[in-house]
């Protein structure tokens, strides 16, 4: 029997720190192939490129792995890897470890969690992993091994089609987790999000994208960003199906009829 | 009392005919005011610029309505939009009339309805429309008919927070159309995604994105895709929480247990 296949991608480039962790950690699980940006992707959510050529090449940078480096987006990325790099469909896709938090709503801006969406959409278990931290010198020994339990899971139990994992990891020390909290989205926004510049030659303005995060549940205990704060490893179960089934019936209560009809 | 403020974007570009068309039907219920990418953005996703700033400029191109393009994506033109060039909070999010369908799975993909994914996060009513066409000489009556029926339906009632809708409207003639029918997302996803080339100069390997899109719910009469082969115009409830809320039990019995821990 052949060992599980683990696909493993990410937005801050196949360069990245992050990213080595979780090649270390994916090949106690089965044989590990990274195809990832060749330049960091960060907030290029589900973005696919479509206007101009991809490139692929093979790089020889983690032991015992094969990798390819490619111009295009996660999403690309995990495309290409499907359907051209790899010899049959993996069982795992893996995306990370992000530098940076992914919570709340920045779910939808990440190109992380784009990887794992886009796995998800292949009918393939997936999980997207970020740590909350930007730092350069990062404390990896919580990630390894929240990562490797979570691995785990997903391998003994799966996920139900259409769900994959978004998994954010607090930047503390082991001994001061809690442990892992399987939780919701939280509902958030950013606010203020630009900085106006002048140009210096033309004196037209400019803007440069920055802003503060808005927590719009801050009374909730179940949510992300609440985990990750009380030192708890933080997973959702995220769909890729957007369907608001609840909204469907009421909408319909009225738009069907023949007032708008 | 103001007249309720309309933000438009899209990702087909400013200059597309299809905002053109949603210009001229918004113009019916209040100001409208245009922000929309100075050049093609499909397939951008949520992705937003980061990496270099945004240039806006104003833009004398639809009649009594104020316009501004801006150099980033869909979701770049709704923030600064909102944050910048509106005086006040917008009361609705217009983005599209897309050129090209946007059902099933493409809804991740897609800048039209990023767009009004923005809008929905900073807790406006949002709605996106497409039109299931790349002809260059389309026939819009359907398509402002079922525009402005479900624009009104809107702003009578209001969508809940955190959802927004997705239009998917046929090419057909408006006599033809059966009406309008909310459902749900098809689950469905795109397969042998890639054309490889051989570089002309260095004899390395290039791939464009290309492929077929696989419906994988082919028996349901109640998704956006047989909606709009069936001649209705497909309107799908959309939520910007991902959360699978139904899941979260069933992972925490396991993956909060000792076992795990």
């Amino acid at each position: 029997m052949n060992k599980p296949l683990i696909l493993i991608s990410n937005d801050d480039s196949i360069f990245s720190q992050g990213i080595n962790i979780l090649v270390e950690v994916a090949k106690k699980f089965g044989e590990v192939i990274v195809v990832a940006p060749d330049s960091p992707q960060s907030a290029k959510s589900n973005a696919l490129t479509l206007e101009i050529p991809l490139f692929v090449r093979e790089i020889d940078i983690f032991e015992d792995v094969k990798a390819y480096k490619c111009s295009g987006t996660p999403a690309d990325c995990v495309k290409i890897a499907i359907n051209q790099i790899l010899k049959r469909k993996p069982d795992l896709v893996l995306s990370g470890i992000n530098h940076g938090s992914n919570t709340s709503v920045n779910i939808l801006y990440s190109g992380t969690v784009a990887a794992a969406m886009e796995g998800c959409i292949h009918e393939i278990n997936s999980i997207a992993f970020s740590i909350t931290t930007y730092d350069t010198n990062i404390d990896f020994e919580l990630a390894k091994n929240h990562c490797e339990k979570i691995i785990k899971y997903v391998m003994e139990n799966n996920l139900e089609n259409g769900t994959c994992l978004n998994v954010n990891i607090p930047h503390i020390k082991l001994h001061d987790s809690k442990g892992i909290k399987v939780c919701r989205q939280t509902k958030g926004m950013w606010a203020e999000e630009f900085e106006k510049r002048t140009h210096p030659r033309n004196n037209r303005d400019y803007y440069w994208i920055t802003g503060t995060f808005v927590n719009l549940a801050k009374d909730e205990t179940d949510n992300d960003i609440w985990a990750v704060k009380n030192n708890y490893t933080a997973v959702v179960p995220i769909k890729i199906d957007l369907t608001n089934y609840l909204e469907i019936n009421r909408i319909k209560s009225v738009l069907e009829t023949e007032h708008y009809l």
